[in-house]
C-alpha cells in the first residue's frame, strides 16, 4: 500500500473513492432527470444505454455493470422483452450464454438516449481538453486493474 | 458542447461516464466484500463510512450521497440509532435541521470501517503518484462542477 506523507495526499487517498462515488452518482441523478422526457424510469434508460453502447451483452454481464442480481436483470429483460424492445439470444459459440440486444422497434428510443447521453456527457466534460479527458480516463483504467485484483 | 473529432476522442466522451460508474461499482462491490468481515451490510458501512468522514452531516445530506429517499435513510439511522451506534441531534443554529453522529459505542466499529477502507482505496491508487492523483481529484472536480449546473 502506497503512503501519501502529506496532509493534502492523505485527505485525497481517503476521499478518492467518495469523489469517484459522488461523481457516478451526479452523472445518474442528471441521467434520471433528462430520461424523464422520454418517460424511462432508472432501469429502463440504463439497460437501454448498456445496450446502446454494448450491443450483445451477456445477461450476466449486464447483471454485473448494473449492480443488480441475477433475477433482477432477468425480470427487466423480460419486462423490456414484452414491450418488443429488446430480444434475447444464445450466443452462437456458446449456446449456454443467453445475450441481449435492442429490437428495430427499440431503434427511435435509442436513438433519443444516445443523444441525450451525449448532451449530458458532452456538457460535463466541457471543461476538459481531450489530453486532460484522456489522463483521466487512463487514471481510471489504473484504478480498475488494482481494484480487479482479487 | 465540446466537440472530439477523433474517433478515439468521440468514443472516450461516450465512455467517460461508463467508466466512472464502473470504477464507483468496482468500489461498491470489493467494500461489500471487505466489509462482510465485519457482518456489516452494503447500508450499514455505507452510512457509518460517511459519518466516519462526514461527522455530523444531515439527514438530507445523507439521504443524497448514499442515493435513497428520505424515507429509506430515516428507517436506516432508526435501526442504527436501536443499536446504539448512532444518535440524531438537532443542529443548533438551525433547530429544523437533524444531524446525524456516531456514538462512542460505534469507535470499534468505526476505527474497523476506516481501516478497511484505508486499505482498499490505498490498493487501488497504490499504481499513482501523488501528483497524478491530485490531477485525477482535479479533474473530477472539474465533471462536478459542471454537472452541478442546473
Amino acid at each position: 500500500m502506497k503512503t501519501f506523507r502529506s496532509k493534502h495526499g492523505e485527505e485525497l487517498a481517503a476521499n478518492i473513492a467518495f469523489q469517484i462515488t459522488e461523481v457516478a452518482r451526479l452523472y445518474r441523478t442528471r441521467f434520471d432527470r433528462e430520461m424523464q422526457a422520454l418517460r424511462l424510469g432508472r432501469a429502463h434508460w440504463w439497460l437501454i444505454s448498456f445496450l446502446v453502447y454494448f450491443e450483445g451483452s451477456t445477461q450476466q454481464e449486464l447483471a454485473e455493470v448494473m449492480d443488480i442480481g441475477k433475477a433482477g436483470l432477468g425480470k427487466l429483460v423480460d419486462r423490456l422483452e414484452s414491450e418488443g424492445l429488446v430480444r434475447r439470444f444464445a450466443d452462437p459459440a456458446d449456446r449456454r450464454l443467453n445475450r441481449v440486444r435492442l429490437t428495430p422497434k427499440a431503434k427511435p428510443i435509442a436513438t433519443q438516449i444516445r443523444h441525450t447521453s451525449e448532451a449530458i456527457v458532452g456538457r460535463s466534460i466541457s471543461g476538459l481538453t481531450g489530453t486532460e479527458l484522456a489522463t483521466l480516463n487512463a487514471l481510471l483504467d489504473e484504478i480498475k486493474r488494482k481494484l480487479a485484483v482479487p
